[in-house]
């Protein structure tokens, strides 16, 4: 069973891991670190999809040469508050950790920022880049785009990343986090019911002739729908021009996987930060969200339902309930295992005799 | 039927009318012509839910003084290129129109800006101010809050706007305009599925109780549902927190009605623009625009659909082939019949001897 926790590891311990394998791809230790902080972020905030399951992938983007372990971010174009940096091919967390500093650096001396990236990778989950902005007391928006799953509305060839976007903003109890790609279910949970043997709904995706399908198995040969039927390919759509076309980075059907072992990537990102204290005190932003997100909750529940949460509000609850340990299911301890032996670390205490928790 | 054209009218005729009854309602000539073209220009690109057939409660709210007439345009926070202005409660369209022209401003400047607006009205169409942008070369964005019609995910209170959002940028065969609420399905496609006695999809509403129904009356008593369930819901919300609490507009089910004939609505914007010549060469972001489009027009389709579209792409279509003249639905003409008794302005030729064309 993919879906079924088979460890707990200390986030310290699951960090070290990670950093001591990228460091083995010859990655620095600062940035090995950040790669690694981003992983285990989303682990611990239950978002398994962008976790140490890709851990596998970058090593192996890294060994073969496909991803470059010591790249230097360059500016190549625009000036404050608006610019576009090439990532030189490296680890896509290390040159949107760098850019989105950069636009809060803008924000916080012109109020607004705004930094394009070209020549990135796959940089994790977009709300890693937001929530940046958002410690800072700023509104954070993070687009960037990715491998294509997702077809034009009315299309059935594949030709459109699911270009996951966010937008955080800051609040005491948490950020308030929007962060989403554009299809309705992630192919991830398509692939879990094709294992379980179970339909899916209608409406999550078209087989190959681009007939709506409740077989999981001809889903994953077709494609999956986006939300909102042309909403959701018209939002996918733009955040393409934004995070692809704006920045001279590739876009549609030309942004290369994660997954692959050769070939840049090149994918494209772009990060905005908003300072909020340049328009409102902090104190009465603080006030507002919070009228907001109690009219939320507030309201009368459908049954079944215990309680209404806001944008980002679960995976904080999930960030607190893992904070002493890591739950990683079997698709990330695969991953781990495989860099494990690839590299040649030592896996960390409580992987390697996994038995279901 | 709602839904049927029973008049044509030329754009200028249809213009020179709602100029002149606001112009009875005490606007000047000036933002009166600001107001009749976003109405005209939405009629002629088919969005017929934001076009003349609103002229009727704006109208309305001039005359009760629930909206000003003259309200002037005052700057409340911040310095460039971020600020927030105070509308006076008067025309949403007004306010915005200035707003994003001076976002365009900074961003002409400084590469990009950023202009809030609160004490507003209903503005019409987000794709009206995100394509000004365009038409200066920039990617626009445009965000504003609406009076409540959505239900938090897992909620059965109705205390969440629609809140519709639009990105545009320039190209050179006419704009790529992004421009939707988070609903499903609009309440005014339902009020038509119940007019003609039909059912609607599972998937569109929630009765009262918070159950799923096909029933439109039942829909329409109860709460329409947002794309991608708790996605959309995610994304109205974001964009309350932008266009509400960041710019001291109200928020939430504060936010008032264009129908209320009382009251001030405190409508809040939020408008972006982002220079793309200062990253891009034009000609270059022409020609990267161009393969995109190209792209995702060059899929196989679905067996039955003609064409693929980009967005804002059949807007463009729908405007040129509405050039000489608008057509008008049976809303529409009722929405003007009573506004010239109202203020005693003349019907434009051919709205007064309706028969369905």
């Amino acid at each position: 069973m993919a879906d079924r926790v088979v460890a707990r590891v200390p986030p310290d311990a699951l960090r070290a891991f990670c950093v001591e394998a990228l460091r083995r791809c010859e990655v620095s230790r600062a940035d090995a670190a950040i790669v690694a902080d981003s992983l285990v972020d989303a682990d611990r905030r239950a978002v398994y999809s962008h976790g140490v399951v890709r851990l596998r992938d970058y090593v192996h983007r890294l060994r073969t040469g496909a991803m470059k372990p010591d790249a230097r971010l360059r500016q190549v174009a625009g000036r404050a508050p608006f610019t576009v940096v090439d990532g030189g091919n490296g680890l896509g967390q290390v040159a949107s950790r760098a850019a989105m500093r950069r636009a809060i650096g803008y924000a916080a001396k012109q109020g607004i920022g705004a930094v394009g990236v070209r020549r990135s990778n796959h940089f994790g989950c977009a709300g890693y880049y937001s929530r940046m902005a958002a410690r800072e007391g700023m509104v954070g928006l993070a687009f960037t785009n990715s491998s294509p799953v997702l077809a034009p509305w009315g299309g059935r060839d594949v030709v459109l990343g699911n270009n996951p976007w966010s937008i955080a903003v800051p609040r005491a109890g948490g950020d308030v986090v929007l962060d989403l790609a554009n299809s309705v279910a992630a192919r991830g949970k398509i692939r879990a019911a094709a294992a379980a043997g179970e339909k899916i709904p209608l409406g999550w995706a078209l087989d190959r002739e681009g007939t709506p399908t409740a077989d999981p198995r001809a889903a994953l040969e077709g494609i999956i729908l986006p939300i909102g039927e042309y909403k959701g390919y018209g939002i996918a759509f733009m955040v393409d021009v934004l995070a692809g076309v704006l920045t001279g980075a590739a876009f549609a059907d030309d942004v290369g996987s994660p997954r692959d072992a050769a070939g840049e990537a090149n994918v494209g990102h772009l990060f905005v930060a908003l300072d909020i204290r340049r328009v409102m005190r902090p104190v009465e932003f603080e006030k507002r969200m919070g009228a907001l997100v109690a009219r939320m909750k507030s309201a009368r529940r459908w049954d079944g339902t215990a309680e209404i949460y806001v944008p980002g509000e679960i995976e904080i609850k999930k960030q607190a309930a893992n904070e002493a340990s890591v739950p990683l299911f079997e698709d990330a301890v695969t991953s781990l295992r495989t860099v494990a032996k690839d590299v040649g670390v030592a896996l960390p205490a409580g992987v390697g005799s996994e038995r279901p928790f």
